[in-house]
């Protein structure tokens, strides 16, 4: 039996190796119905749906390749809901010959656990540019 | 008697005020002593000694002034924790002829009720400058 702790650490786990993967569904599995991804510069995405209309490729189109690490520095735990903030390193390739982008930085999240299962209910994304010196 | 949500609503009207007024002593109070501020391109701002060291100027220094809005999008309170979601615009006029600096963007903030009052715990501030069009 894992503990709540437990529990947010692999969605976290299996959130990045479905990103990895392409696995959208899954990924699309970890959310609350009604999520809310807030990014600088742009307007919140609200909504499921919203997230699978972001990440779907048009047919023949290839999709990028992700990779990441996320280091959680604090969860808290109230109830049904819970709080963590992590440090998150994303590097994104996109088909073709473009190079590689990578970005890194702060994420705070909300969870919800809903049926027994945590889900991302909000999200906050500090991600910046990473000048990788020789570039 | 307030209810949780208007303590909330209150805190942040009293955090803009204090702030345009340059009155930080009433800003550190709307603040938990382990407050975390998280930014794109910063390190966390971990503390309140670490908010009043950065808001503190040289003797003789003339302060920034600041006006700005908070538009309250989401309120979720769970016991002696809350979340909340914001709209947030800042115009920052430095001293002296230099031109305001405008910036806009969400910001996702966990509360945390301590002695019945309601402080700033986490915050993810997603703000990014607003380009005016003219300038």
């Amino acid at each position: 039996m894992q503990s709540d702790e437990q529990q947010i650490h692999q969605l976290v786990a299996t959130w990045i190796a479905a990103t990895k993967a392409g696995d959208i569904d899954t990924v699309l599995s970890l959310m609350a119905k009604d999520v809310v991804f807030l990014m600088p510069g742009r307007p919140p995405m609200i909504g499921k749906s919203a997230f699978a209309a972001a990440a779907a490729t048009q047919p023949g189109q290839e999709r990028p390749q992700f990779d990441g690490t996320s280091d959680i520095q604090e969860i808290e735990v109230v109830g049904e809901w819970a709080f963590m903030w992590a440090k998150l390193s994303v590097v994104m390739t996109p088909p073709g010959d473009a190079p590689p982008i990578a970005r890194a930085g702060y994420t705070l999240s909300i969870l919800n656990k809903q049926n027994g299962k945590w889900l991302l209910a909000r999200d906050a994304n500090m991600l910046s540019p990473v000048s990788n010196g020789g570039a």
